[in-house]
This record gives structure tokens, sequence and C-alpha cells, in this order.
């Protein structure tokens, strides 16, 4: 039996990486052939989450056993193929094959970034993506901010932010108790985590003060005066209004301009959730969707989402760059302001994570390799693809469409003569189940005040009109 | 000049993929070789923040430029090289390199768990290592958990659930003011996210109550009753406890069983820090450092410090699993406790995270190929390592160790005779900055009650007694 010392030795031996790395490689580009050709796999291979328990057990060896090639066959089988042309889900792209290599890379060097010292590199490489990110929004010279895990922690980060700047007392140091109770005006379409976050602030369900939205599901601007007056008249005090762009379930912009005039009217702080909307500023057809984001005093954009990454990687930029050090400071915004002494390069002085991934790389090696062009041209095809998918729908006789799409979230059902209304909703969910359990399609649902409705993001790249007219067929067939 | 169509089709071409993998597996099985030969390399290749922007600008061409292989070239003479043997720093881990390559498909496939569809492989792996995990610790039948985005984060989510089961109020649905004022009782030595976590939530600074430490920096159960008193005085109502099991600074940990005792006696919930030191519950030498904490309501565990894995992967894990749902509740614990209808396979639900990556991948397929006894050795191999440089430093005479290390990492400072004692902290800082700028070593700095003391964790399993004694030669020549 070999010792422990051989082991180790034999573990972060370069040949056996390079070995086991050169196979991976292979099996992965197989798989990646098949399932981009979307022929001969399911996009989902259903299983139940037992099963999926059954073939993953929580028992280990004690001594070596195994090869990677055979328990990654077995997770490349159970896994949603997102590469697979008809995976038209949720919000979770198909990422670039070469920001996966990157990840590789970030998961080897392993450099942590809390301080500049564990990640020169990647330190830098984050100051220089969020810059270009930011100057995409056009936001000012001075704005800045990081990347971190996820669009709920950079909601999260950005309110803990506007709470500082806001509060107009010291909530960070004295406590939810050392002021009048805060509040947020928020549109019922908002991400749960907006919601989420609130409550972890200690904020409880009034914490948020809910603005109605019209029949596109966009923020009402003329009803955040009212919605101000109720917070006022509860005895809470506002101090941020969230937008969306676009929203979760319909892909919905809010009005921003007319947000952002609200906002310096009342002096609120201005948050967007763009997670997935934000990267419409990369496209000059579509540009005009996110008018008056260069306004907000935050943002919220995700690269996992329109700028074909893997996940995680969210960015959460401030106008004023120095108020990034503010969600999670020591002191209250207004011992600090101004005083901007702070490194840019200690990045996690201005995250939820102490240690976090190497998150720049993938983004700022896509960016140089592929060109700036090609993320605009992706997000320009995938809006127009949902409106040409729309309009499809609108001539289909047996089909409803929800709304017209903003983006490449596109809401709809399948609504033939003769089924009762009162049937509609059902109808919906048998329908996708019976397409996901198959696998014949990825797609999800949402519940609209109408009731049941389809819901598809047209977020992979090789999604063509052909797989959408196919989807319609399939669905027809399968009622 | 191709169409966006025909460079879509390039950029996921399996063939691309397949080339430019091969490739990057070559020159990253280089880098491997030189990095654990630590010996054509400096550990950190120091430059300045500028210096980094100045090689990594924010400027993207418009059209395709460049290679993966030029680029990575210059990331990996940029980064903290922590496959080196020589570096001892922070509690980041020189990852094991099967893991990274899992890291890999998990960015390929990007399967995203926020419900069980998006990843029903990771999903099932996710629910198998923690029930692993939470056996390793002794936690009871009917534990359970979460992985979650790094210890910051774990921190936060065990405190959440805390607030919801102790508060006594609905402090999620009915914010701070709902209730008295609450606090925790956190030893002095705590990591700066207990304390951010807490000011998240709303409780202000006296939302802790520290609990001061002996001389070994352990948490003084004697003074648990004084704290609650000075807490119950201040008209707070203490709802938990957190023990260090090991304490960042200086890797002490606390003594559980007394703090379980006590949390019993007051119905306090009992939190553990182990994000460094749970797993020593993997080593049957030192499994007797965590003895207790299998007396936890909750335990936070990273598996990218003590389990050699890539960051991020941190467990939080429950005493009762179904805790792990009131995190992040609609409803106040007192509303749905015991009502455990939810599915353990949609993960989204306990985390803060809604898409987040297959974190489980890595070490799922670790403990299957190398074996749990692999990590056991690891963890006593490192811990003696430890043991043995401290021995070595006290038989010094012109060192001075700060204490008899717990675990694997040492605190120790150069104080040579004929340095005046008022000079000492100047010189560590002065020789730590000499080594890591010029790539002798990689190690840190922590300000301990007797002054500035260098600061050094045996993290890599290749760091060799060698090396530690090259260690102490290289800061008396550079003195």
């Amino acid at each position: 039996m070999p010792s422990y010392r051989d082991r180790v030795t034999a573990a972060y031996d370069s040949e056996h990486f390079r070995r086991q790395g050169h196979q991976l490689v292979d099996q992965l580009a197989d798989y990646l052939s098949s399932a981009t050709r979307g022929q001969d796999m399911p996009v989902l291979p259903w299983i139940s989450p037992d099963e999926g328990l059954a073939r993953f057990p929580a028992k280990f060896p004690e001594e070596p056993s195994g090869t990677l090639s055979g328990l990654m066959e077995r997770v490349l089988s159970t896994s949603n193929h997102l590469h697979h042309p008809r995976y038209i889900g949720h919000q979770v792209t198909a990422p670039l094959p070469v920001a996966s290599l990157c990840d590789l890379v970030s998961s080897l060097l392993n450099n942590g970034m809390a301080v500049y010292e564990m990640g020169p590199a990647s330190s830098a490489m984050e100051h220089s993506v969020l810059r270009w990110m930011a100057g995409q929004l056009g936001l000012p010279e001075g704005s800045g901010g990081v990347l971190t895990s996820g669009g709920s922690a950079g909601n999260l980060t950005a309110l803990l932010a506007a709470r500082q700047a806001r509060a107009g007392y010291d909530a960070w140091g004295g406590g939810a108790s050392a002021g009048p109770p805060l509040t947020v005006l928020v549109p019922e379409t908002a991400h749960y985590c907006i919601s989420r976050s609130v409550k972890m602030m200690g904020w409880g369900a009034e914490g948020i003060t809910p603005v109605p939205v019209d029949a596109h599901f966009r923020l009402r601007p003329e009803a955040l005066e009212e919605a101000r007056a109720r917070a006022l008249g509860a005895g809470r005090r506002p101090i941020a209004v969230v937008a969306c762009a676009g929203s979760t379930s319909t892909g919905a912009f809010d009005p921003l301009e007319a947000v952002a005039d609200f906002c310096e009217r009342h002096g609120l702080w201005f948050h967007v959730d763009g997670a997935h909307g934000a990267s419409a500023a990369l496209s000059p057809s579509f540009r005009h969707q996110v008018k008056g984001i260069e306004r907000a005093d935050s943002v919220v954009w995700d690269a996992h989402k329109m700028m074909l990454m893997p996940a995680l990687i969210t960015a959460v930029l401030f106008r004023e760059g120095s108020r990034s050090f503010e969600s999670f400071a020591q002191e209250a915004s207004y011992l600090f302001h101004g005083q901007d002494t702070r490194r840019w390069s200690d990045i996690g002085l201005r995250t939820l994570e102490c240690t976090k991934e190497m998150m720049a790389l993938k983004l700022y090696t896509s960016l140089s390799l592929l060109g700036t062009r090609f993320f605009a041209d992706y997000v320009t095809a995938t809006f127009e693809l949902a409106r040409r998918f729309a309009a499809r729908i609108q001539a289909a006789p047996d089909f409803e469409l929800a709304l017209e799409p903003d983006c490449n979230i596109v809401c709809f059902r399948y609504a033939p003569e003769g089924v009762p209304a009162s049937q509609l909703d059902a109808l919906q969910t048998h329908l996708r189940e019976r397409l996901i359990t198959r696998g014949d399609f990825y797609l999800v649902q949402t519940t609209l005040p109408r009731g049941v409705h389809l819901r598809t993001t047209l977020i992979h790249p090789l999604t063509s009109e052909e797989d959408l007219s196919a989807l319609l067929e399939t669905l027809r067939r399968a009622a």
C-alpha cells in the first residue's frame, strides 16, 4: 500500500494531471458536439430526485477507487443539457466553451482575491472588466464596483450600500432601531431576492413597499408618488426605488428615466436590477431599453445570463465607486464618505465574500478573444429572435401571446378552441411536464394575472426559428 | 468578415474547444510541474496594483484578437502560486488538480441548481456530500444543509436560521423592531464576517456581545455567564453563541463541549464556525479538537480550506436539516417548523444564491477517486507538521512562538537578542514584505496582544520540514 506521501505526490503530479486533462477534454468535446447538435439526446434526461440519489449515493470508499472519466460519464448523462439548442428555460446560459476553460485556470490557480496579494492578475482584471461594464452603461468617471457570487448577493450588496447612504442614521453601527423604520419602493414584478434582502436586513415585510405595474408588467411611474405617500403614512422612511431591467417572469423593462426623475425629486437611491437586461446596453439596436440606467446609483448585472459566462459572475456597479466600500463598512456612511483612501485593489473590503473565485478571468478573456461586437450581436440576435417568435405566436389562432417581449423572454400559452378557460392553467402545466420529461425541450412556466403561461428564454445562441416552430408543433401534438 | 452566425458556430464548435482544451491542459501541466517543484519561480511574482492594471487594461477589441494561450501565459506569470510548497499564507488551499478539472465540467455544464431540474446530478451530489460531512461531524440523523459561496455567506446563512429559531418573535416578517433587540455571544477571536452578518441583519454593533479569550486565544467558557448577563442588562436578548474551530488568526479551537453545555442550559442556538477546523473531524488523531461539534445547531465548514478544494465550496450544516429552510423563509419559524413538506431537492429554497455552481461535483469526485483516508491523512500530516515546526521555533533562541498550535496555523516572530521590544512589530512587517516581494515565501502577519507576529498556514500537502527550516534561515538572513 502506497504511503500518504506517495499518494499526495501522485495527486499533484503534473503528468497525471496532463493525462486526466486530455482525456477529460476529449470527453467534453464529444459531449459538446452531441449537445450542440441536439439530435442524439434529450434536453433534460429526466430522473426523479430519489433516482438521482441512488446514482450518487452518500458513500465514499476509504481507499482510491474508480476513474474520472467513468464518474464524469454518469454526471454528463444525468445533467440538464444547456448546450442543446432546445434548452429555452431559465435565464442560465449555455456558456461559451472558452469561458469554461478559463474557469479551469481559475480553479487551478485558486487566487482568492480578498486582498490584492492573493490575486494580482484577477484583481486587476476585475477592476478593468468593471470599468468597461460601467462604460457600456454610460456611468460616469468615478464609478466602480465589485464582482460577486450571483444576482441575489449582488442586489443585497447594493441595498446595503443604499441603506448606508440614505438611512439618515447609522444603520450599520446603531442597528435598525437607531432611527425610523426604512422601506424600499419595489415593483410587484421584482425578483424574490429583493424582498428577501430587505427581510435579511431586519426591515420585515413592510421593508418593501410594492409599486403596481401596468398591463405590460412595467412599473407605473405615476404610482410611485402614491406608494411613497403610503409608506410615509405608515411611518416608514422610503430610501430607495428598485427598477427591473428586465423582470424575471416576463422580461419587462421598467421605465428607468421616469424612475430616475422620481428618485432625483425625492433624494432616493435609484437601484436597477439589470441582472438579465443590463446587457441590452451592448446592442445598438436595443440600448434604448435601458435608457436612464446611466443615472442609477447602483446596478446589478449578471454576466452569466446575457454575456454567455458560466455561473457565477455578477457585477455590482455604483455610480460613485467609493460607495462600494460602504456595503460592508465598519463605520457609517457619513463618517467616511468622501475619504476615499481605501485601495481599490483590496477587493474583499467591498464584497460579501472574503475569498472568492477569479471571476473576471472568463469575461476578460472572452471579451479579449472574441471581441466586443460578438456580445453586441448576440444580444441583438436573441432579442430579435424573440420578436419573430412572438409574431409567429400571435399569428397562430391556437396560441396566445402574454405580451410583446421587451427582450428575449417570451411568455405565451396554448389555448386552442374548445378548451374551457378554467382548464387552461392545467393544460399549460401538463404540456410543460410532458415536454420536459420526454426531453423534447426544456422550458419553464410562470403565473401571470391571466393565469399560467409557458415561459421561454431564448438565451442559447444556436436556438433557431426552426426550433421554435418545432416547439409550437410539439405542443400541439402533446396536447 | 464572417457573419455573426458563423462566429457563434465557431465559438461553440466542439473541435475548436478540443484544440484549445488540449493546448491549455499542456500549458497548465507545465505550470503545475514548475510550481510544485518550486524551484524556478517566486511564490508571488510581486507587482504593484498599478502595474497589474497596466498589464490587464480595461480595453477590449471590437473584433476577435489574440490567443487563449498568450493571455493565459500573462495570467500565470502574474498570479500567486499556491502550488508552490513555500506558499504558507492564507487559508486558501493549493487545490487538488483533479478537483480543478471537475470545475471545468461544472463550468461547461453550468447546471445552476436553484430547482432540481436545473441540476439533477449536482443536486443529488450536494445532498450526498452534505450527508457524508454531517456524518463525519457526528451530527444525528435528520441533519442536513446546503453548500454556499464561501464562509461569509455560510455564517450569515446559519445566523439567519438562528434568528428565525430563537428570536421568539417574527424577525423575518415583522422585522427587527417586532421584539426586543437581539445579540449573539461571540469570542473576540471570531472572523470579521460574524460581526458583519449581525450588522447586515440590522442589529448594530451591540448585536455582538464579545466573550473574552484565554492566553491560548480560546473562548473562556466561564466568561459566558457574565457576557450573557451584560447583554441582558443592556436590554439585549442573547439568542446564540458562536464558537471558533479554529479561529482565523491563530487557529485556536474554542472548547465546544463547554459552550454546548452553556447553550443547553440557556436555550441558546449553538453555532460553530468550523470553516478551517471542522476538517479535524476527519483525522482520528485530531478529532478530539472538535469534540462537542456534534451538539451544534449549525456548523460552517469550508471544503476550500482543509479539504483541498478550489474556492468556493462551503457547507452549512444544521442539526435539524429542516432548519435550513428557515434562513431565507418567507414565514416565521413558529409557523412552519415541523411541517417538513419542502423538497430537499429544490436547493434554491435554502441558499443565498438562486443560481449557483455545481459545487459538490469536485468534492464528490475527489472523495470517490482518492478515497476518504487521503483526506484524513492530509489533516493529520499538516497538523503534525505544524507541531514539529512549533517545536523547532521554540528550540531556536532567536524566535518566539506565539502559542502551541491547535491545528496547522503557526504564529511566531523573529526576536533576536539586541532588538528592542519597541522595534519588534516593525521588524516582522519588514521581514514579511521582504520575503513576499522577493518571492521566497508567501506568508502573512497578524496582530496579537503581544504585537505583530508572522502567521503561517501549513495548508499545502507538499510543504516539507526542509521548507520550514529554510523559512527560519531566510528570515534570519533577511533581518
